[in-house]
């Protein structure tokens, strides 16, 4: 028997016999795979996860976990810490954020299931505390709950949308959030006897003839098994940013000028299984890529400027809105600077920036570092000008990060590719319906196949709208509905 | 028998009989198909063609078909007009253009074969003048032959690669190189008796159980026909800038703020007749973008600005490179705008855009169009200033573009989405290896199918590198590529 490729599936009539049988297969156990298995459960199917490390995890456990959560009046966190958060506000926020590339019925559905999602959430055991995170931060190094996380209050987002904190970090000391949480979503699989094997190594999807799939081929200690799944089989395996050369290859302005953030298994396995099954693949070209310009919160008084000397951004923004906003630089030059006085900047920090001149002057700092004089003088000036009001007339930069530059002037290089620590993951993935069912490029749904979490083009598609909790809160949200849906078939 | 997607391929084992035979099927007669099936039926092949309009042409006839030529010391037209290309600058142009996402195998095979493409070419018949057209243009008007057709001149292209004009335009006048070019493509064709079948819909490919295809269906006159290709299909079936769903799903910053450019068939169902059949899709976010920027080259004296009043292009580059730039403004902010000098501004034009404002001064332009002041003032006194001396520090734009903007100021809005003539056409699709085979995700070939032009991911990727000629080069040169390996399968 050949096949054409790895990821083709095997036909269901070359399967004589299957060696496991079970309603619903997850496959990986991260934050995705945990909630799908649950809501699965919880809708009545029998459910077995296969997940190809030893352990529960996946890349929920090494994230913060902080969940992207709102709407319908406020979470019990948002209402005890004074805000109202409307539905309506959320959506616009996120439609906003995800521009040309969103999915408003995505979007949408996220929105209005928001209030629900978090009840569900906080049913499952997870922690919160009704207080709030008041520094700017990349995550709450305390046990406080709600922060803001992207960029809610930055223009040109709070012009659209009330600004309003909707980041949900768990009840726990430090960032320590990604592993309680999927250690709570691990006790809620286990508890509902739900059917584990782990070191399971799905190969492929097992199809009939007309594309319907049925099954999966699992090798589990050495040993090819045929596993019958009778209402579905959910792919929750994660995106690609650990395989470097499929990254290089769909993603390649960020996947050449940052480091992968992942567990290895993010290998685009999954993706590929599908799209091997008739399934659309989209956006595979957008990733995730930031740059931790804060903390210390004190770098956003300083300005960034390109190989013009231009500033290009608020510098109040998203850390990953910045590193965005300095890949679409390097097109005409390849230079980011970060021009910051001695009063704001702070070590530590985790830019990995290389301060490459300190001035007087702002003209002296220049020729020091190869930018054209008069025009980084101007940004300079005119931006210090302006500063000295609270005002940025050029890119409304909040008031309350606005202070002229004085002192001691450093530049710091942290021109993508060559400085700078630059991190990021993959945001493009299978095409998917919000219930989970995975499409094929004619927009029809692939009876039998479901996908849930980065294996999916998900609510957060671009790096320059993201939040942090977006993920997190797209992969548990859609992993729910995945779950569900599967669970609804006839087996 | 159901199928889960329309472009899920027909089963071998359903095929009872053939209604046709042929040895290699080609599916659309542009560019690519017209040069294939000639390749292939020269390579000993029983050739048959597919086309689903009444006659051939596609999007190439309805195109310049200039080509873009070059390397091996250069084309006859190259050397009778005193130019010496070397194909080591033919391939760092080419990279350097499509960078990023360029694919150097491609790039390198192309450019290694150019100038025998060129004398095939004109084997087929292709009459080339051995003369210059020396004026900055989108297209030569006159039956000239030889012009720059991109970047080559402009910064920061000529500081890698010499700069040479590459797009070799048919003689004849006027912008009818196209239909010519298809005339002798057809003729070429039919010479070799070579089976075309017009007004022929191909609805599916017929695959064999381990996904290797086999031959195709195809409804002509409103008779479903099951076709044999013993050596293989070819698909060159076009891009899908004409099927407008499609382009805003894969494609929506292009595709929301630009008209689609092609045949009414670039409708894409080759693309997704190949994905469900297993193919791998690339780069589906790429669009060619443009706007008419010139004729009149004078225009090339104005500067544009964003809605910080910021410089952001050379503004001496090929005109898809500027639509593409002025695309990159819209995330902070949604301006942009030509600011040209009376003696600059010229009817008639194609820019389609809207003059907001006319003033004597900087100062009051600004405040008409409703940019920040002392910013716009900043870059033109500053842009002034350097160009009274030929000099560019910022964008390096040459110096015979760069002269002061005096008299009366026009503000022209070309900003996308809202004023201005954007134009554009798909640059993703089907994942090819340079010989036109079909890759699946695994980046293992379908055996039996093929593809080459805009059903593929060519050699160009991205508007920002694109030289015109650089399609219809992809398309001929790989097409015949496509033929060639096909022919040489055992059928």
């Amino acid at each position: 028997m050949s096949h054409i490729s790895p990821t083709h599936p095997r036909r269901l009539a070359d399967v004589s016999s299957f060696d496991l049988e079970t309603d619903v297969a997850v496959v990986g156990f991260g934050g995705a795979g945990g909630c799908a298995a649950i809501e699965a459960k919880d809708a009545g199917a029998d459910v077995t996860i296969f997940e190809v490390a030893s352990a529960s995890g996946g890349s929920t456990a090494l994230s913060s976990a902080e969940i992207y959560m709102g709407g319908g009046g406020g979470t019990r966190v948002q209402k005890a810490c004074g805000y109202d958060d409307s539905t309506e506000a959320l959506f616009e926020y996120l439609k906003l954020c995800m521009g040309d590339v969103g999915d408003e019925e995505k979007i949408r559905c996220y929105a209005e299931g928001s209030p629900e999602h978090f009840e569900w959430i906080v049913g499952l055991g997870v922690p919160y505390k009704d207080t709030e995170y008041e520094s700017k931060a990349i995550v709450a190094m305390t046990d406080d709950c709600l922060l803001y996380t992207g960029n809610e209050k930055a223009w040109p987002f709070r012009s659209v949308a009330e600004p309003c904190p909707r980041g949900h970090n768990l009840e726990i000391e430090g960032d320590n959030g990604g592993p309680l949480f999927m250690e709570i979503v691990t006790r809620n699989v286990v508890e509902r006897g739900i059917r584990i094997e782990y070191d399971a190594r799905v190969l492929r999807l097992i199809a009939d003839e007309d594309g319907a799939i049925h099954g999966l081929v699992v090798r589990i200690d050495g040993v090819e098994q045929n596993v019958r799944a009778r209402r579905g089989v959910i792919l929750c395996t994660g995106g690609f940013a650990m395989n470097q050369s499929m990254w290089e290859h769909y993603s390649p302005e960020v996947a050449r000028r940052a480091q992968p953030i992942g567990n290895p298994f993010d290998d685009g396995g999954g993706i590929r299984m599908g799209q091997g099954a008739g399934a659309s693949t989209l956006h595979m070209n957008q990733s995730f890529v930031t740059i931790p310009f804060y903390p210390p919160a004190s770098h956003t008084f300083g300005i960034l400027v390109n190989s013009q000397g231009q500033r290009f951004i608020n510098e109040d923004v998203y850390h990953a809105r910045i590193a965005s906003s300095n890949l679409k630089q390097l097109h005409a030059g390849k230079k980011v600077f970060l021009i910051i006085g001695e009063k704001h900047w702070k070590q530590p920090n985790m830019l990995n920036g290389e301060i490459v001149s300190a001035a007087e002057t702002i003209e002296e700092l220049a020729v020091d570092i190869g930018l054209p004089v008069d025009n980084l003088a101007h940004t300079f000036h005119h931006y210090n000008e302006h500063a000295a009001k609270g005002e940025d007339p050029l890119f409304h930069k909040q008031a309350e990060w606005m202070e002229p530059i004085e002192g001691t002037i450093a530049a710091v290089d942290i021109s993508p590719g060559e400085h700078g620590l630059y991190v990021g993951f993959t945001l493009g993935g299978l095409e998917t319906k919000p219930t989970g069912e995975v499409l094929t490029m004619d927009g029809d749904v692939i009876p039998g196949l479901y996908a849930a979490g980065r294996a999916t083009c998900g609510m957060p598609r671009t790096a320059e709208g993201y939040a942090s909790g977006m993920s997190v809160g797209d992969v548990t949200f859609f992993g729910r509905k995945a779950g569900r849906r599967a669970a609804a078939e006839k087996g």
